[in-house]
């Protein structure tokens, strides 16, 4: 049980961010992929989500941390999760805000969210859901990339349903700081994230 | 400008709530709606809307206060909103979980949060969207009907940025007590929602 007043989310959640490693593209550069197949719901295998690339804004994401993908978006897992099961659905496709993703992409987002968000309730044995999308700056948002916070909800999980919000926005904040500096992570090790990854994986088989 | 503190949010939105009237009909017993048409992405008109009923969880809303609707969602007003533009998308079926919608339903609504972000965000000459679902009683949510709350945000609205969740879990809070009270509303009238929902049904024609 969290039992942090909005005024200490912070110490609460000290270095609460995704690890994430920055490539040498620029921001906004990938705005179409000519190598994205037509739209389908197909959900890809482990193997095939090891052999893809996912980018989140200007960086690159390993493999190893995302669980579920079909061809237009895909769901990784946190290096700091909020809640057990805190993670993030995002389109393939390097796109800012939610109102520049097309049609297909807006229903595949949706539709995977709903679908990650119905077997991790389960398997935290939580009862509830926040979703929540942080759409641009003056929301909130520091990843230039659309994001969809996922996280299993429970009775007392935290001592103000509210406090979420700020445990979000702090990791917003604190996400951006990492990313630009590229630090070493000193949390959670790439074998504990890839372990809870396969996890949700077999979810999904 | 908001420059409320997170204790605050009770003084600054005392009485933030919408305006509903239960209906004679309890808790879920609209699971399925015989008279639904297929799913289309078809666009009311006003003069059809009008002549609609639309219901959220028990209650029924008055159709003046919904500017837009497809055949599977609507959208409507405030009584008093957060901010300019805070409106609630939901499907027209009587769904409390996010994961119990259909397919269908799922894109429908999220295509129409898109479109209705899009306008309203531009209408009130905001640069971002907050958007977010407490689906279910443990993430905050009070009627247990779907519903999406979409706030247009602006630099400097919110002192700070998470300020405006604790201020929609107050609006929740606050909610579910004035629909149990069925208290007359004291704060914006009728024909002021009527006018806010007309100006925006002008944007969908």
């Amino acid at each position: 049980m969290l039992n942090a007043s909005p005024f200490l989310t912070f110490r609460h959640f000290p270095t609460a961010f995704l690890y994430l490693r920055p490539t040498s593209r620029g921001l906004f550069l990938r705005q179409h992929s000519p190598s994205l197949p037509p739209f389908s719901s197909f959900t890809r295998s482990a193997h095939t989500m090891e052999s893809e690339s996912f980018t989140f804004g200007p960086y690159k994401i390993d493999p190893k941390e995302v669980f579920y993908s079909t061809q237009l978006s895909y769901a990784m897992v946190n290096l700091r999760p909020l809640l057990p099961g805190h993670v993030l659905v995002c389109p393939r496709r390097d796109v800012k805000r939610f109102i520049d993703l097309t049609g297909d992409e807006t229903s595949d987002l949706w539709l995977t969210a709903q679908k990650i968000g119905r077997q991790l309730e389960s398997y935290h044995k939580a009862s509830s859901l926040t979703l929540a999308i942080q759409d641009g700056p003056q929301a909130g948002q520091t990843v230039p990339h659309v994001h969809i916070h996922i996280l299993p909800r429970k009775g007392g999980d935290f001592e103000k349903n509210d406090e979420i919000y700020d445990a979000i926005d702090a990791k917003e904040k604190e996400l951006k700081e990492k990313l630009d500096l590229d630090k070493e992570r000193k949390d959670r090790s790439m074998e504990e994230m890839a372990e809870e990854a396969d996890q949700y994986r077999k979810l999904f088989i």
